[in-house]
């Protein structure tokens, strides 16, 4: 049987986490992935050296890696001292090959064969963008940055969501969409990873379009002030939005509950957990997979593996997910 | 037949030249390699970071790569622009790499699998030492950058040379010199590259005590203000000196002459040819193996093997070198 063109649409940790579940399946993998990022180490080596945004790539590239632990663990290292802090040493190596190779696309590819990648990482798009939010107060949110810090987005309203300048989608995104048999949105940060996906001209059509399952995965947690008062419907209509037609086929949502410790740690931090009304919406056009997803690691610090680690307590199990993508793709292992 | 256990023992460039010649043949190569180097992109990473000295290692190392030629690029390219300027991707990888594993030298072997390093590489000490020359008028100088670029240290003589602090040479060093067919000593910057080896503790001892044939490829040119004066007995006679005794089996030497608009570039600059008095030193204990060592190619600014293209343009030709090295060390292709 021919293996499955499975794509997935995402950003940064949230795709690590997914792929890295996904890629013991016996599937053809597209990774695509947002190009929006310009904080941290990303941010100074898209302003000092005029390179695209390493940082969400390099992830992905690491999750679908099939090198040793030491290599995994080195694309992920962060310098500690002098000039060179904060830098990860995966961001220095995918500028230095863009450097290298003239652009972009061809240092990822160079990447993904020192990395020994199984499977494909694509930027959404080639142009050298910024993402941007004007919310009804008139107010502009300029770079994802600045977005991602600002928790006054839900309260205010937002007016407008849009790169600048225009980005048309990388032709290989497209491509692998149009010729998948599944398209998988998300996790991700909503406005940050997520969005700036679906606002990439000629990504929603190729998703109205693609006869592929379209799956989406929801967090596990509400973003303060971005989509802290969202439901599961929500999410959903606001993706649907973006592609301009009702295409998610299938959700897959968590119904395993942390511990309430940990529930109340980040409701403290007005971080709840997405909700799922059952019988609120009568017109429901998508399946919703309930199962338990979440992870029951420690959140113990894992050197080649630290991004979904590090940064959040309640997570996705990235096995799990993985199953139920599965089964719902109906992906043999 | 088993392979012939071939070492070199030097720093950078000339390392990286010979070494890209000796890797054809099918031999086992031990590169033992200088660590007192503190300038450039090298300096900062021992400052900032406290990391042993990369720069060296990491040109030795790509020399014995058999990686693609686009990583061995990676290896040697250097940042233009913001803070990372200067700093060169290969000594990057190989700090990060220490500071992962926990020390320099596991560091330098994930570095060889990631690069597919024929043969190894090995750091002359595993100590974090500086080189210091104090002269006759008193004058110390610190480190080896300083020593580099100060063209006082012939006029006013050495009254000393050494590493502060003292540095035991690195076990695996030792070894490999006991049990190889033949140690090959230079070519490369005298008081920067070789003699910084040739002062840690155990390496003269294990040079006396080896059986190997013991090979000296002599400079092409002298360095102003170092080696102004020196022919090639003086050479020879500094080296064994400092080795404790007159090892020096044979010496290659090159009679080729450069074209005389090139030597009259290099004697504008005090930096004459190396001259051999054939008839001068009847008491001579060494073999001159004299031939064509000249590279006849344009330097040529060639990405991927950059480091002896672009520092000088009077240099030896790494095959024809190896060639007579291979003669002398009775090595079969």
């Amino acid at each position: 049987m021919k293996p499955k063109n499975i794509v997935t649409i995402g950003g940064g940790t949230g795709s690590f986490m997914l792929l890295t579940g996904l890629k013991k399946y016996p599937i053809n993998i597209s990774a695509i992935v947002s190009m929006a990022d310009d904080g941290g180490s990303t941010g100074v080596l898209r302003d000092e050296l005029g390179v695209l945004p390493p940082g969400d790539m390099r992830q992905c590239l690491v999750a679908l890696s099939d090198s040793s632990k030491t290599l995994r663990e080195l694309m992920n290292y962060r310098f500690e001292n002098g000039t060179l802090k904060g830098h990860n040493f995966g961001n220095l190596l995918l500028s230095a090959l863009e450097k290298i190779k003239g652009d972009f696309v061809s240092g990822v590819h160079e990447a993904s064969k020192i990395l020994n990648v199984r499977g494909e990482v694509i930027p959404v798009t080639k142009k050298d963008t910024d993402l941007y939010i004007k919310l009804k107060n008139g107010k502009i949110l300029d770079g994802q940055n600045e977005i991602n810090h600002n928790y006054e987005i839900e309260p205010r309203g937002i007016e407008k969501i849009y790169l600048n300048p225009k980005a048309a989608a990388n032709p290989r995104a497209i491509k692998k969409i149009l010729e998948a048999d599944a398209v998988i949105i998300g996790p991700g940060n909503h406005y940050c990873s997520i969005v700036p996906n679906l606002i990439v001209d000629g990504i929603p059509e190729a998703i109205r379009r693609t006869k592929a399952k379209v799956i989406y995965n929801c967090n596990l947690v509400n973003k303060k002030g971005h989509t802290e008062k969202f439901d599961l419907d929500d999410y959903v209509k606001a993706i649907n939005k973006l592609v301009g037609k009702d295409r998610i086929d299938f959700v897959a949502f968590n119904t395993k509950n942390p511990s309430g410790k940990l529930i109340r740690k980040y409701e403290s931090k007005k971080e709840l957990l997405v909700r799922f009304k059952k019988g609120k919406n009568k017109s429901r056009k998508y399946n919703v997979i309930c199962a338990d997803l979440l992870s029951r690691e420690s959140a113990e610090y894992n050197k080649a593996d630290a991004i979904s680690s590090v940064r959040s307590f309640i997570r996705h199990d990235s096995e799990k997910l993985a199953k139920v993508i599965a089964e719902i793709s109906e992906i043999g292992i």
